[in-house]
C-alpha cells in the first residue's frame, strides 16, 4: 500500500485559474500551525478576530458575519436555503454557470424560482427583473457579482433598486470579487453576501465567508418551517460564531488559521490599493493578449471582471493542448470554458497573490511561446511589450509597489 | 487593523479531546504543500490515491468512496439526505448527542423519524428497533458506532440483522471509530458509512470520508425527488470523485493533501496494530484513572469506546476549573460533557497520534496534580503507577512499539 502510494511530491504551479489562486507563503505557515481545539479559549478569541477582519473586508457592521465550513458553492446553498421556504418565490439573474447554480440550488427548497437570463458574456437587464417580479411576492433577487464562468461583472445598484421596488432581499454572490473589486455591503445595502476563501482573499479553498444583514435576519426569524439543511442553518451555526460560542460542528481550524493570515495581508496592503492592483494587472494582461491577436470574450469593457479575464480560443488552436503545454512547460495553470463555453474560451485568473505584474509578464511570454509552437502567428514580443507599456504609464500600486 | 490583529502566535496543545486530536508533523508538512488546481492532472491522480486509501481504511470495494468537503456532522447530513425523501420512514438509534443529531437532521427531510432511545452511557436495544420497525416500511436504521458524547461503542451486528429483517439500509456513523476500532464495511454489510478526518485518522478537521454500497446506490437511483441539498448530493459530487472527474465544487485541496498523508501513516502502522494500540492505551488510561479514585461513566466495560473515555467529575471538583488548569499549566485539552452531561463528565480522547503511551502517562501525572490542588485526595503516583503496570504486562503495539 504505502509502497504504491508514496511521499507527496507535488509540482509547483503558478495558479492563474479563476480560483484557487497562488498563495502567499505566510498563509501556508499559518495553515500548518499545530492545532488547538475549537473550544480552546485561544481559538474562541481568534475567531472573533477573523470575524472583525471579515466585517472589514465586506465593509459591514453585520453581527452575522463568519466563514462557512464549505466551498463557495456551499455559500450559495447556505444563502438560499436560509432565505427560502416551500411556496416562496425568488428571482435569480442568470448569465453563466455560477448564477445558474444559485437557481438550481434554490429550486431544491420547494420555492418557485424565476430565471431572468442574459446571453453569456453579458449582464442581466434589471428591467427584465422588474417585469418578472411585478405583481409577485418575491423573497429575494439573487445576483452574481462576478460570474467566474464568463468573466463578467454586474453592477449591483440597479438590482438593489429593483429589489427595493419588489420588497425583496438582495443576495449577492461575491465569490470572484471580494477583495479584488470594490464592494461595500452596508453602503450597497446587500442583505446576504457570500464569497470563497480561495479567490482574491488568497487563502486555501474550503471556507465561504458570509455576511447577513438585519432584513435577512428578520426573514430568518419569521420562517414558519426549519431551514432544510442543519449544516447550513445560519441561526444554528451562529451558536458557535455568535455571542454564545457554543459547539455546533467542528470547524476546519487549520483553514481558519490560514484565512486569518490571508485577511491580515489584505489589510496590510489596504483594500483600495488591492482593488487598484487587480484592475491594473488586468489592464496589462488585456493589452498583452490583444497585442497577441487574441479576442476578449466579453465585448463591453465595462462588463469585464477584473479578477477573471476570458478570451476566445483562436481558430486552429486546440484548447486542451495549449493549456497542457502551459502547464507542463511553465507550470502555469489557466482554466478552459465550462458548460456551453467548453473548448471555446480560456479563463485567466488574476486574483490575490497571483495578481502581480511579474506573473502577468511571465504568462504573456509563456503564452506567446505556446501559441507560436501550436501554429498561431504572433508578432514576437508583442504581448509583453504592450503589457510593459501599460505598466510604464502607471504607478505600481498596492503589493506590486513593494516588490 | 493589522496592529490590533497581529501575528498568529498559537499555544502548543496536547489535544486529548474527542477530536480534533494532535497531529503527526508529517501531516502538517503535507497540509502546507503549495496548492495545485483541483482540475490539475496531478491532483486528479492524487484523488484516486486518496480514494484507494479510504477504501482500504473502510475495508470496502465500494465505488462511491471519497471525503466530503465538510465536517463529520456534514457527513451525517450527506448520508441521510441522500437516503430520505419526503414521506419515507427511518429509525435512528439514540444514545447521545451525535446519534440524536442524526435524527434531528433526518427529520428536516420531511421523512418520519422513529427515535429508539437508550439511557446515556448505554447502547440501544436492537429488540426495540425490531418492535418499532415491525409492520412499517423503514428506509434505514441509523446507528452511531462510537457515541462521542458519552464514550459508548455499539456493536453493529444485531442492528444489521434487524435492518435485514425490516428490509432497511444500515447507516453507520463511524466519526469516532474509523481507524481506532475494528470496522469492516463490506464484511459487516454497512450500506452507508461516514467518518471525520480529525479523529483517529489524525488529519485536520474539515473532511468527512464516506462510503456508499450498492444497495444505497440503488436507493439513490430510485429516488422520485431530487436530494434536497445540492452540496451534499452524492450523485452530483461523484461527477468529480467518480470516473468522469468533472468539476462539481472546489474541494479543500490542502486538507486533501493532509488527509492523504494521515492515511499513509495509518497504513504504515497497519490497521490492526493501530486498533490494538488504541485499546491498550485506553486500558492504561482507565487503570490510571480508577487508581486515582475516579469513576468511569460507562458502567459496562464492553460498551466503552476505545477512542473516548468518559469519567464522572468527582464530588467537590468544579469541571471547568480543573480543565482550565490542565490547559494553562500543561497545555492539555480534554473535553467536558455536552447537553445533559455538561459539568458532570470529562471526556478524554485517545485518538490517532494522541493515542501514545507517553501522552497517557503525562496526562495521568498532570491530572493527579490538578486533582490534588483542587482538593480531591489521591494516593501519590497511583495513576501513573497503575498505567505503567498495564504497559509492563503488555508488549508495546503499533506506533507505540517504534518509539
Amino acid at each position: 500500500m504505502t509502497e504504491q502510494i508514496g511521499e507527496l511530491v507535488a509540482p509547483t504551479r503558478l495558479m492563474m485559474t479563476p480560483g484557487p489562486c497562488s498563495i502567499d507563503p505566510r498563509v501556508y505557515r499559518a495553515l500548518s500551525t499545530p492545532l488547538v481545539g475549537h473550544m480552546d479559549p485561544f481559538f474562541i478569541g481568534l475567531i472573533g478576530e477573523v470575524q472583525t477582519l471579515l466585517r472589514q473586508i465586506f465593509q459591514t457592521d453585520n453581527r452575522t458575519t463568519f466563514p462557512i465550513s464549505a466551498s463557495g458553492s456551499g455559500g450559495i446553498e447556505c444563502a438560499v436555503v436560509n432565505a427560502l421556504e416551500p411556496g416562496d418565490e425568488a428571482i435569480v439573474c442568470i448569465n453563466g454557470t455560477f448564477s445558474e447554480r444559485m437557481a438550481i440550488i434554490a429550486a431544491r427548497t420547494g420555492a418557485t424560482i424565476h430565471r431572468v437570463e442574459a446571453p453569456l458574456g453579458r449582464t442581466v437587464d434589471p428591467g427584465d427583473v422588474r417585469r418578472v417580479g411585478k405583481g409577485r411576492k418575491i423573497k429575494f433577487v439573487g445576483v452574481c457579482h462576478g460570474e467566474t464562468s464568463t468573466g463578467v461583472i454586474t453592477g449591483l445598484e440597479p438590482f438593489r433598486k429593483v429589489a427595493d421596488e419588489l420588497g425583496a432581499l438582495l443576495i449577492v454572490d461575491t465569490v470572484a470579487t471580494l477583495a479584488g473589486v470594490p464592494l461595500n455591503v452596508d453602503a450597497q445595502r446587500i442583505d446576504v453576501c457570500f464569497s470563497g476563501s480561495q479567490k482574491a482573499i488568497s487563502a486555501p479553498p474550503g471556507m465561504a465567508p458570509i455576511t447577513v444583514g438585519p432584513r435577512m435576519e428578520e426573514a430568518m426569524r419569521n420562517r414558519k418551517t426549519p431551514v432544510q439543511s442543519w449544516y447550513f442553518d445560519l441561526t444554528a451555526v451562529m451558536s458557535f460564531w455568535g455571542k454564545d460560542r457554543t459547539y455546533h460542528h467542528t470547524p476546519p481550524i487549520s483553514l481558519i488559521f490560514a484565512l486569518r493570515e490571508a485577511l491580515r495581508i489584505v489589510f496590510e496592503e489596504g483594500l483600495e490599493a488591492g482593488w487598484q492592483r487587480h484592475r491594473q494587472n488586468q489592464q496589462a494582461l488585456i493589452a498583452g493578449m490583444e497585442a497577441l491577436g487574441l479576442e476578449l470574450f466579453v465585448p463591453d469593457p465595462q462588463d469585464r471582471l477584473p479578477t477573471v479575464t476570458s478570451i476566445r480560443v483562436p481558430p486552429g488552436i486546440v484548447d486542451a493542448r495549449l493549456r497542457r503545454q502551459l502547464l507542463d512547460e511553465f507550470g502555469i495553470e489557466i482554466a478552459g470554458g465550462i458548460g456551453a463555453l467548453s473548448g471555446k474560451i480560456w479563463r485567466v485568473g488574476l486574483m490575490g497573490y497571483t495578481s502581480q505584474s511579474k506573473h502577468v509578464l511571465l504568462f504573456l511570454a509563456a503564452l506567446e511561446k505556446v501559441l507560436l509552437e501550436q501554429g498561431f502567428h504572433v508578432a514576437p514580443g508583442a504581448g509583453v511589450g504592450s503589457a510593459l507599456q501599460v505598466y510604464s504609464h502607471a504607478e505600481p500600486v498596492g503589493a506590486d509597489a513593494k516588490k
